[in-house]
């Protein structure tokens, strides 16, 4: 089995350290692996598989020699570097939203659509978190019957802001325990004990950015411009897993409950967890640090007789962010293979 | 102008604490008031307008000489005494689920159905507080042109399951912070950066307690059995505000957003908080303590072209148990003069 040089473009922050956690723990044909940030960053030692590795300051020339460059480092940076990663012969996975709507870069979940991962030109962008999440629950029903429209109401946890934003959910969580006031310095609003509009540009609809990646990014991974999406997208005081209210209605007759139990349990890498008796469901601290992503509350929509209603949890930066891109470098081994 | 004997059944819980308070703050004609509650808080002395009032058992001979008897003390004890009290000739308000859906009595939300007080015979009901603060946003639209259906995700307060429910997210997460095991009493989930599905019984169709009261007590108040409402009651970790994710699909042409947020500013105890400059909208912790139910992210929905999108605030104890009943009590006196 031939073994890759694989780079991490933003390898100390929240997502870039999960890339290295995956990388030194799943099974994965590493030649080498060389970690990229910026310049404030360069130097630091990380430890690596019992050794250190040493962070690179992220220029155009790190790549040389790269075969696999996973970059979680912002949009700006991606669409700097990423170029220059394709240019020295790499394939780049993109965890930002840069490259997610360009008609010349597949978006891929490896669950729904790995076949779009055959036609890149150098570049694989990753979805948006709360876009992967609502539709490793909504792409088994999918296949089952043609889906109309979804309203999905989200529950975001702070991780989808970096690490920087979990600490802030910590900090302010004692500043209020213990009366103090509370600082703000990643949200713009209070986030402990509190919740908020995701704190994302309203564009003139009225949707946040949140909002219209998960409708633009779900038609193009689903091939359905047609489909209809209107997304509420919320930031909640959890750590790192997000939620999602998810009503679904099929163009045709809904498939019944039966049908849709079995299409979930049949797909991989999510878990029914729906017991009615326990009332046990979907939550986010069960899906933390879990691979799988938890669909549960499945029952039929009493106002409309061709919608369900279900509930989803998933780790935000497991198959929200870095899982689904460690994915996507395995299907891209298999595919050359 | 007439006073009025008053006595507050439950008068230790986090509602009756809001009642007492309410009473003592702003202008009601009081005669004399008595505070209730079970064997084990009675004789407990409570402050009131600078003197104190010492609690009193609950009993069924406890309304001799009542007018008005507030209950907030859960719905087995209304269905235990409230007869009693309407007996004794008091009007009973009733915050619990009792009496709600009993055709014999009226479910109000005063700035809604004001009307339907003036049929009582001795108990008027105070509605769910998810209904009451999904209403405070649906009823003026509902004015503007018939609505066909309403899709609703709640992000619930733990102030709904009552003062222990507050006190249990409170030292839950200073456990968390502190790496600590948490400890559970109230809920059977952690609540404390977590979230997790309305923690009451299931039916045979899937939906929570709390949803079913949604959808009944929505259908009871707009006098319309048409129409259609699928709910998803979620618990947060937010201390005693809830906030409501709603889509609302007209039977007709929506109206335009112009004409809704007028409608929105025509209505009582509602505030627009919808300011897409600055991504400032209704937060949980805006709401808590006021008397006005925040409404924003006011949108068109870009699936269905008879549907719009809103999102709502509003506190829990006020507006979603004590502030409604105590309008209810207003309104009532209103009436008879």
């Amino acid at each position: 089995m031939k073994s890759y040089h694989v780079a991490i473009a933003g390898a100390t922050g929240a997502v870039g350290t999960e890339f290295l956690k995956l990388l030194e723990t799943r099974d994965f044909p590493i030649a080498s692996l060389k970690l990229l940030a910026s310049e404030r960053s360069a130097g630091r030692a990380i430890p690596f598989m019992g050794s250190k590795l040493h962070v690179e300051q992220l220029t155009e020339k790190s790549f040389e020699g790269t075969d696999i460059a996973f970059f979680s480092a912002g949009g700006a940076r991606s669409k700097q570097f990423a170029p220059a990663a394709v240019q020295s012969g790499a394939v780049v996975i993109d965890n930002s939203s840069a490259f997610r709507m360009d008609p010349n870069v597949p978006l891929v979940v490896p669950e729904v659509n790995p076949e779009d991962i055959a036609w890149n030109i150098g570049i694989i962008a990753n979805p948006n978190c709360s876009t992967i999440i609502m539709l490793m629950a909504v792409a088994p029903l999918y296949r089952l019957s043609k889906i109309r429209r979804v309203v999905v109401s989200t529950y975001q946890a702070a991780s989808g802001a970096g690490a920087k934003a979990m600490q802030e959910l910590i900090d302010q969580s004692g500043q209020a325990l213990r009366g103090e006031k509370v600082t703000k310095s990643v949200f713009p609003h209070q986030i402990a004990f509190n919740l908020f509009s995701h704190n994302t540009k309203i564009d003139e609809d009225g949707y946040n950015e949140e909002e219209r990646k998960m409708i633009n990014e779900t038609r193009k991974i689903l091939h359905d411009d047609q489909i209809g999406i209107t997304a509420t997208c919320v930031r909640v005081p959890v750590l790192r897993a997000h939620s999602e209210s998810v009503n679904v209605e099929f163009a045709e007759r809904r498939p019944s409950l039966e049908q849709i139990r079995s299409a979930i349990s049949q797909f991989p890498n999510v878990r029914l967890v729906d017991n009615r008796e326990a009332n046990y469901f979907p939550m986010p601290l069960d899906a933390t640090g879990k691979d799988e992503t938890l669909i549960g509350r499945l029952r039929y929509d009493l106002s409309n007789d061709h919608a369900i209603d279900l509930f989803v949890s998933g780790d935000q930066i497991l198959k929200g962010a870095a899982l689904n891109g460690f994915q996507i470098a395995q299907e891209w081994i298999k595919m050359r293979e």
